[in-house]
């Protein structure tokens, strides 16, 4: 699949790992390897040097659908670069199987999946229709940690 | 278990297919195969014809508890649709693993439990406690897509 | 490992199992085992008797951060009585893989992960941090089950 090529080839960067806000404690991996799967944890989009991006707040009030779309990208991007460190090459993803897609969501912000479709398409991208492809759910949730957007928790299968 | 022969003799009907409402993109399998697992995405209740299924709207306001119990039967029988697809006999569905039920709540409203019965004592019925029972959450979540009132997603064990 | 003999010498015990409140019927199971996996059904914080424990409500409204991060150590505490129930021996866990964290949060209460870290804390403890560590998200949900203020499900790798 050569995934890392891709992503040059698409001018996109990994961002660097999680720099958490100040005084926030998280005793918990971004990636658990057991076996031939890596559960993911719960990630929301970065930049490049680590730090949670903005805008920040509920989608369908502070937030657009189109930047919320955006932000979902980026969060793609950020798993990546937890599988990247935890597994040393991304092409050792060898099925997606669950992405838990959470928005932030505004009363009444209904269109949840055309948000996390900013992830979904990423990956279908990066690793074809076959291996991309994943079950989903594409939710609203009432509050999410640091005020971000969106978050995305995922399972794939690997080459153990 | 002759889990389809079950279903005649309850007189219930699988729907087709989701129908998503028109402009939507769903980039993503209802169901993922890999290995003894399948990965269930969230579906919600539909139609015979594959159309969501109404009363749309929150469960405590719009929608009541009874109403809400019967659509998340009737999303058993969305889930088991996809997986007749999926796998071409619903026999091959060995145990139910994880049940993640997700109850589109009026604020105060926290009998999610009696709602995502509705999905529990089906899947039960047809498929006995043994291989029918799962372990399961009931939550209430802010907005669900298309505004339906319950949304479940799910893991099981299947003949490879 | 031992850690029945950890939570002895730290003073813990396990609750007896759920009470659940009168007229409430949960057809699930808290614990499904499969092959090298068990499948953790949502859990609350519980008394040693098996009701749940209190305070109720939300976080950031009627329950307060340090009353709720109590709550998810608790919980911690339920989970472990249910899997030693289905296991017969807690140090048949042999790497918990996924914590899912759901807080019954007020709104604008996005401090989820230090409420969850009550959770996370004791079973890194009880488990040392190469067993104990697992991929986790931590989010604001609109309404549990009962009022209750967290939530936790769970998978872990267990001894076949």
């Amino acid at each position: 699949m050569h995934v890392e090529a891709k992503l040059r080839a698409l001018g996109l960067e990994l961002p660097a790992p999680l720099q958490p806000p100040v005084g926030v404690r998280l005793p918990f991996a971004a990636v658990r390897v057991r076996g031939d799967r890596a559960y993911i944890a719960g990630h929301g989009p970065q930049l490049a040097d680590g730090a949670l991006a903005g805008p920040f707040g509920k989608v369908g009030a502070e937030v657009s659908l189109e930047e919320a779309n955006a932000l979902a990208r980026l969060t793609a991007l950020s798993v990546l670069a937890s599988l990247q460190s935890a597994l040393g090459d991304l092409d050792r993803v060898t099925a997606w199987l669950r992405v838990f897609g959470m928005v932030n969501a505004a009363p009444g912000f209904t269109q949840t999946p055309a948000v996390i479709n900013g992830f979904s398409d990423l990956i279908i991208e990066l690793y074809g229709a076959e291996a991309g492809i994943h079950a989903r759910s594409a939710i609203g949730v009432a509050e999410l940690p640091f005020n971000v957007p969106v978050e995305v928790e995922a399972e794939v299968a690997i080459v153990p």
